[in-house]
């Protein structure tokens, strides 16, 4: 088992990865202040591992509750949030109450945000069930729902006192979201290690084989990443660079996403086939060499990732990505790449370069 | 004008108190980092200070968007809260957008919770229409809405940037509303300023006739007060003491509240009964001596505000105290009073010490 400390003064946290943790009682008990947890999960993760882990927590003599919400993205709302209050209000839950988050990115972000919401705020700890989420919602404290004019619009910074990332389940995951997980790591190679991105193009199908050695090997090294940029910026305040670069890839995924109607793409899909249009859109301004997009086009297919996005109409997409969070002051700000392994932030493109770069990644 | 600054670090903001100050274009620009600005209000304050504030606004070249909401404490919750977030997105506000809160506590306390919420938190001024809010909701930083089950359930902590309370505004409140906010003056008197209870004993009418001098004095004291205890515990963690002390009659009161249906008695009036239920039980457990007791109950009276709660029945009382987040771990905490001008934190009282300091003040 690997540690991993994301350092964020009194908000700090440890990330323990490894293989069969997930109902590890010591390190349980290591994350929880309280007598008292409510696991948040899903109908689906519920029947795959709900029960083992309550158990380990009742042997332990705590006091738990299960709060188990519907499956899947379109369910990332405040009626479904609601359920969650609604339980903790039901069962006269106060701040001493811990809440386990139970299952994928979507689990993660609405627990977390009933979380940093509920009686204004009380602890949860994650135990992430997809890759993406272990890669992702793990670092960051990024907790919300989705707005029907946009996602994740409605939110907070949460931090966890504990995240739990089992190797194992990922055994247990759909291979469409193995591969929506492998985005999101290529992603740190592309935005800021080089030498990960290497890496990845030499062990790639390890990981879709899901080798555990490989999987906690990736985990450890996007978490890190992460946990680095996050740490120079916790609240997403910096103009330039900083967490904003987290984001290659995601304003046209977010577009995708939300013109398909959330769920029909997964997240890390979307994010895949955006951060190919950031390339090719990089390459179009001299930023890139198109041998490096052929690199990164051929990578995300090897992880099993769709290279060409649904054509969803220009005035759409530009549309949609006028919605996205990180559109500062009314402009269009995107993150490009100079390299692979070195992004940047730049408001400096035309409409021009920014369709056809989505033409060249779309259906005909 | 004063000035007073609430000291939190990167969080400090200034509260400025004077006569006509809320169309002051310079106090106001003072406070935005953005051109764009959403003042957030109900529709009985709109039609008295909204148009005013907007011109100024305007006539310093910002872009205003105006957005009114049902005026009641029956509408602070999560279908009200959607309001604000679907006129924001409707307008494609990003994070760049201030929200400016013009009303009173639950304006407040739902712009807050819209701003501390919205894209995962954007910046809000406040501009509290009532006493009440002048005094409690403007220090604190507490936002949020009401839950079914329970008042302020679901909430944040986020500080405004700015306040500006107008002494003048509070020339149109109705009577009960002022007297509900000299409740919540008469508070900071009671838990740690005994000189201010003296003033107040000697300046009350002064205040019931809303005479702008005194009511700038009561404001800025009251305020200091309790940026002085939020300062020392910003986020409400300290076990003893520390934030919880503001609570005084608010466990009893939440109770009268809630067994009433939110809106029919006011918060301040709530909160009046509950001290007087408090300072009771106090002289119950020989903290306090009987004529502080009746000291309280008089000022209370002169204050305007009711002496005798409703008779809702003993056991609801205590169910519904069991429901208020200031119980941590299940057991019933209470702040009560040693002196005038000192109060603690305790669970050591019995049910039959509560029930008979509510039954004193209850009608027969």
């Amino acid at each position: 088992m690997q540690t991993l400390s994301v350092s964020l003064g009194h908000r700090s946290y440890p990330i323990q990865i490894g293989s069969g943790i997930y109902h590890d009682a010591s390190l349980l008990l290591a994350g929880l202040e309280s007598q008292r947890v409510a696991v948040v999960t899903n109908n689906t993760i519920a029947e795959i591992y709900l029960h083992r882990l309550v158990s380990t927590l009742r042997a332990s003599h705590l006091s738990v509750m299960e709060i188990i919400l519907p499956d899947g993205e379109e369910f990332k709302n405040g009626a479904t949030l609601n359920i969650i209050y609604d339980a903790l209000m039901r069962e006269r839950c106060d701040r001493s109450t811990t809440l386990i988050a139970l299952g994928g990115g979507v689990i993660g972000d609405m627990c977390g945000y009933a979380a940093a919401t509920f009686q204004r705020g009380i602890p949860f700890i994650q135990i992430p069930t997809t890759l993406l989420a272990q890669v992702d919602s793990s670092v960051g404290g990024k907790t919300g729902i989705n707005h029907p004019l946009g996602k994740n619009m409605i939110g907070a910074f949460w931090q966890p006192k504990l995240v739990i990332a089992d190797t194992d389940m990922l055994r247990t995951l759909p291979r469409r979201e193995l591969s929506a997980g492998l985005a999101e790591v290529i992603k740190y190679g592309l935005i800021r290690d080089e030498a990960f991105f290497y890496w990845l193009e030499v062990n790639m199908e390890r990981l879709t084989q899901c080798e555990s050695e490989a999987i906690a090997y990736a985990v450890e090294r996007s978490c890190r990443n992460k946990a680095e940029v996050v740490a120079a910026d916790e609240f997403e305040t910096a103009k330039d660079g900083g967490r904003a670069l987290l984001n290659l890839g995601h304003t046209f995924g977010h577009a995708i996403e939300t013109a398909l109607g959330y769920g029909t793409w997964l997240h890390g899909e979307a994010v895949g086939t955006g951060m190919l249009m950031a390339a090719r859109l990089s390459a179009r301004l001299g930023w890139l060499a198109d041998k490096d997009v052929s690199r990164i086009s051929r990578l995300l297919q090897r992880a099993g990732l769709p290279l060409k996005a649904p054509n969803i109409g220009a005035e759409k997409y530009l549309d949609l990505m006028g919605h996205d969070k990180k559109n500062i002051g009314g402009q269009l700000r995107l993150v490009l790449l100079k390299s692979i392994g070195e992004a940047m932030t730049t408001k400096d493109v035309t409409t021009t370069d920014v369709l056809a770069a989505i033409n060249d990644c779309s259906d005909d």
